[in-house]
């Protein structure tokens, strides 16, 4: 048997592979409907999207995958395959903060798959509006965008909304060194957001020592003075380089390789348990110390962990002091329940922004 | 037997379908990672991406797709899987023109995958030489940019280059009209790419009859005007109404539904024939009238259809005149090679940009 034979045998085995596959992915979209369609004759207004079946969905297939495709890849494929099938039901419209090309969206295809019609949109508050009336059914938003610098802290939102967070994204994010220079040599100062250099102190350290680090409020900003002046480099992502013309004099500069930043998926639906959730808590209280205090012995008593908190001096309402908290668990978890009882009693206001899936992907 | 059981059965019969597609997905992958070990084995330089056998696959899942899922978005799925098989054996990197979130960088996607990295050039030339140095192993490219504005002629390139056209990607575009004004009876003026303009005319004649319609370089530069002047509107795309802060008034208002644009992929590699292919020609004649005349007759001879022809003046070499000639057939093919060796003693310069297949997607 010749090499070109067995390439032919191989390529025929691929052929009828992808014959399979095609039926079976004909399979579970006719499945998806039937879904639908028993959802619908229960409820009128029932969500085909559920983020829990979905995040259960990516986990199993990632835990059993055997290779040699990669877990992340297959992960990937399967949430296009899941995305496809939902389009056939509903064609889904994702708000995200534009322009576009920006992390949000990338964020939100990497979240719903690409057969999600995505909408840019100029302001975060405009984001909340489009999916409150229904324009679109879910929007996406940058938790922290140091990269961009922040307009509206997209927490604050919710002091007012009626959304809920319904899913998380995490984002892997890349920083490089542009400038109009082509030599580091010539580098005097580098520009960027204050998190940015902290992010590349370590790269900064080794290889422009010398260099006068200048803080300013975005790393758009930043490029768009280095654009300006010789002698200078920025901090910052692909997008800038192209909008203002600089060279990437270094790539991927972060001193962490992974170092991610993290989206959220708000919409009009409370997701229900997916056995790896996680549950965003705001809270107001009349001073910090007091009120931190009141907060994490119950949750530490009802064994629950907190992943992020953030307090907030409130510009609203009849208190001072706004938490933000993630704790680990489902609003519907029983540890999770008898803790909020408490600090319901315990805080001025708790309001539950969303119990949600862990980011899969 | 209650619904919900029977909402419980059809999902169990998902998990079964989505773990056999995933089992097959991986056998798939093995196959890929088998016919490129062959390949190997028989030159190492061979390539592993085939343009004309995805052609050729993409078209079979089309033609046979029974549904319920479409089979645009089938070939889509299947443009993944490939793409994801093909990573696993060499990432590549596909060089287009940015910045990033353009056209073209969609068109890149389109036709790739998303397991390929895309990489933002600045200029047409930039992108020839990211490919020829073998940096990218291949660049998208837009033929007629009408949307951003003509800056290098494409195809002038290939008289200088080694590379050749390998593909060909077909991008549906929108135009939007955008404006600070928010009512369409504010408006005076319409600026816009004169092409853009000729596609709207239709919207244009029946919604702002008396408004001027004014020609500038490109909807991107329109779109800078409009940010500038109240009582004006621009015909522009998404990320024009995002870069300058403008509202879209109206959405989608082009003529023809279909209004699409063309990309040609390039690389270093000649396409074998898919079955359904086109060949792109350059010809180099003394004068117009006569030049053509010479072309044409071969071609009507063999049997040759044409679907596009441009000419150009030279600037470049000792010819006055240059037509690009897209003809159906693939350069193996008998009647197409019958005929090239006709133009080749006809022309002062016949240079054959490549034989590839038609866009599919």
């Amino acid at each position: 048997m010749s090499d070109s034979e067995s390439l032919e045998q191989i390529r025929s085995r691929i052929d009828a592979l992808d014959n399979q596959i095609q039926e079976l992915i004909n399979q579970r979209a006719a499945a998806a409907q039937a879904v639908a369609r028993i959802k619908q004759r229960e409820d009128a207004d029932a969500f085909f999207y559920r983020p829990e079946r979905e995040a259960a969905i990516l986990r199993t297939i990632k835990q059993r995958n055997t290779g040699p495709m990669g877990s992340e890849e297959m992960a990937r494929l399967f949430r296009e395959i899941m995305s496809a099938c939902l389009a056939l039901e509903l064609p889904m419209r994702i708000a995200f903060l534009g322009p576009a090309g920006t992390f949000t969206q990338a964020a939100a295809l990497k979240h719903f798959g690409h057969s999600v019609e995505t909408v840019p949109m100029q302001s975060i508050p405009d984001i909340f509006r489009e999916v409150e009336s229904g324009n679109a059914q879910y929007g996406v938003v940058p938790v922290e965008n140091s990269t961009e610098g922040v307009i509206n802290h997209t927490l604050d939102m919710f002091i007012a909304s009626s959304l809920s967070i319904c899913g998380e994204v995490m984002m892997r994010i890349h920083h490089h060194l542009l400038s109009q220079e082509s030599d580091l040599s010539k580098i005097k100062r580098v520009y960027s957001h204050q998190q940015s250099l902290a992010q590349c102190r370590l790269w900064l350290d080794r290889n422009l020592p010398h260099a006068e680090q200048i803080t300013v409020g975005s790393n758009a900003e930043a490029a768009r003075l280095v654009g300006k002046e010789s002698g200078s480099a920025a901090i910052a992502g692909e997008m800038a380089a192209e909008l203002y013309h600089l060279k990437g004099l270094a790539r991927n500069i972060e001193d962490e390789p992974d170092n991610t930043t993290r989206f959220l998926v708000v919409g009009r639906q409370l997701a229900s348990p997916s056995g790896e959730d996680k549950t965003t808590l705001m809270c107001a209280t009349r001073n910090v110390a007091g009120g931190l205090n009141a907060l994490l012995a119950p949750l530490a008593e009802h064994g629950i962990s907190m992943s992020r908190i953030e307090s907030r001096p409130s510009r609203q309402g009849n208190w001072d002091y706004l938490f933000f908290i993630d704790i680990n668990g489902h609003r519907e978890d029983e540890n999770v329940q008898q803790a909020l009882a408490v600090l319901e009693r315990e805080s001025r206001l708790l309001k539950v922004l969303g119990s949600y899936p862990n980011a899969v992907l």
